[in-house]
C-alpha cells in the first residue's frame, strides 16, 4: 500500500521535472534529441547523483526503465505541443514560466522527500546530514546538470530559496521519521514544507541576503 | 586473436579522440598543460564515466596506462605541428575542421561499440538499454566534459545526429551479439553504422527537427 | 601524533579553500546560500571526486562533518566581513586577489599531499600515477567544479602552472614515501614543493608555452 503511494509520487515528480526540463530545452533551441536528453537529465539526473553518492551501481535509472520512459513520453508531448502552438508558445512566455514554476515546485517537493527516503532505506537513518543532503541532491541535481550543459549559472545558486526549500523538506521528513511518525505522513508533510516554501518565496519574492549588492 | 583486434581498435579510437581534443584546446588558446589535459579528457573521459556508472573503481584509465600515454603523445604531436605551422594552421581552419570531423567519426564509432562491449563483459548482456547507454556515454562523454570545461554548449546537443549515431551503432552491436553473431563481425558492423550515419549527416547536413525555429 | 599533524593540516587546507571559494562567490554576486554552497564545493569537492575515483562511498565529507562545518563557518566569516567592509571590500580588489592567492597556494599544497596520502592508505602505493592523480584531483577538483558552476573556464586550464604545481608536490610526496622517508617529512617537503612552485609562478609570471598566441 505504502509502496504504491511512494511509486505514484515518484511518477508525478518525474513527469513534472521532465516537463520543466523539456520546456527549458525548447527555449534554448535544441533539437528533438536535445529536448529528450535534457528532459531525462532534469528528471533523472538528481537521483543518479544520489545513487552514486551512496555507492549504488548501476544507478537506478539504468535498471528500472519506467522513469526513463515516462520522462521521454512527457518530453515528446511538450515537444509536440510547442510545435503546434509555435508563435503562441513564444508569446505567452510569462504564462509558461508560471506553469513551469508550479510543475517545478511539485517535483522539487517530491524528490526532496523521496531522495531522503532512499537514504533511510540504504541504511543511513542515523546520519541526518547525509539523508538531508541526498534529498537536496535528488531535488536540485538534475536541474543543476541541465543548466551546466546549457551554459547557464545553475538557478539553484540564484533562484529564491530553491535549495533551502528542498533542504527544509528533506530535513522535516527525516526528523518526523526518526520521531516515529507514519512514513506516508512524514512524506506528505516534508513535501508540503518544500512546496509551500518554494511557492511563497516566488509569490512574496523572498531572497536570501547578499554580501554586496553589485 | 579477438583480444588483439579489440585492443588495436581502442588504440585507434583513443588516438583519434586525443587528436580531436588537442585541436579544440589549441583553438581555445590553452597552454601546453591545457592541451594535454583536454586531449586526455576527450579521449578517456567517456570511458571513465562508463566505468563509474557500472561501479568499476578505480576507472580503467588509472590502472591501464597505455591509453593515457597514447593520448598524451598524440596531444604533444598535434601541439608540435600547430606550433610549426603557426599562421598556416590558423588560415586552414576549414580543412582542419574537415580533418577533425573524420577523426571524430572514427573515434565515435569505435567507442560506441567498445563501450557496449565492456557492458556485455561486465555482465549486463540482458539489459540492452544499459549496454547501449554505456556505448553512447563512452562515445560522447569525453567530448561533453571537454566542452563544459571550455564553456561551450556540448555539441552533442547541437551537432547533427551525433549521439543518435553512437546509439545506433551500440544498439546494432548489442542486437547482433545477442543474436549470436561473431564478436568481431558485430563490432565491425556496429562501428560502420555509427561512422556512416555520422559522415552522411555531415555531408547531407541532416538535422533532427526542432520544436520552434528561433 | 602523526595523525594529529595530518588532521591539523587538513583543517588548514579546508579553511584556506573555503575562504577562497567564498571570496569568488561574493565576487559573482551569489546570495548567502550560494556563498556557503560554493565555499563547501571548493573546499570539499576535490576530496569527494578523489573518493569517488577510488570507490569510497559515501565520500568522506558525508560521514565526517568536521570539514563541512569548518568550511561553512569560514564562509560565514568571509560573508560577514565583506558585508561590513562593503565598498572598501570592492575597492581593494587587488589586495584581495593577493590574499586569495596566498590562501589558495597553502590549500593547494596541503590537498595535493593529503590526496596522495589517502591514495597510499587505500592501498595504491605501487601505482604512482594514480596516487599523483589523486593528489592533483583533491587539490584542483573543488575549484574546477566551482568554476564550471559559475560559468568560468576553470583557472586550472589557464592559471600559471596551477595543476603542474599540485602534480609536482604529490609526486614528490609519493617518491619520498616510496623511498622510505618519514611520513611527516615527505608530507612537508611535498607541500613545500607545491607552494613554492605556485608562489614563484605568480611572482615571476611563469607560463607554460602555447601552441599559437591568439
Amino acid at each position: 500500500m505504502n509502496h504504491i503511494f511512494f511509486q505514484i509520487c515518484e511518477w508525478i515528480g518525474t513527469a513534472a521535472f521532465a516537463v520543466s526540463g523539456a520546456m527549458v530545452a525548447i527555449d534554448k533551441g535544441t533539437d528533438l534529441f536535445g529536448v529528450l536528453f535534457l528532459a531525462v537529465v532534469t528528471a533523472l539526473g538528481g537521483g543518479t547523483l544520489r545513487d552514486m553518492i551512496i555507492g549504488h551501481f548501476p544507478p537506478r535509472m539504468f535498471t528500472n526503465f519506467q522513469y526513463l520512459l515516462l520522462a521521454a513520453v512527457c518530453a515528446l508531448i511538450v515537444f509536440g505541443v510547442a510545435r503546434l502552438l509555435k508563435d503562441r508558445y513564444i508569446r505567452n512566455e510569462k504564462r509558461i514560466e508560471q506553469i513551469d514554476n508550479v510543475f517545478d515546485a511539485i517535483g522539487l517537493g517530491i524528490f526532496a522527500v523521496s531522495g531522503a527516503r532512499i537514504g533511510l532505506e540504504a541504511g543511513f537513518a542515523d546520519n541526518g546530514f547525509l539523508v538531508t543532503f541526498l534529498g537536496m541532491t535528488t531535488a536540485v541535481g538534475g536541474g543543476m546538470i541541465r543548466d551546466v550543459l546549457l551554459q547557464k549559472i545553475p538557478f539553484v545558486l540564484k533562484k529564491r530559496v530553491y535549495a533551502v526549500a528542498a533542504i527544509a523538506g528533506a530535513l522535516t521528513y527525516w526528523v518526523l521519521e526518526t520521531c516515529g511518525a507514519a512514513s506516508t505522513l512524514a512524506y506528505g508533510i516534508g513535501w508540503a514544507v518544500t512546496v509551500a516554501l518554494r511557492l511563497m518565496a516566488t509569490v512574496f519574492k523572498w531572497n536570501l541576503p547578499r554580501a554586496i549588492d553589485l
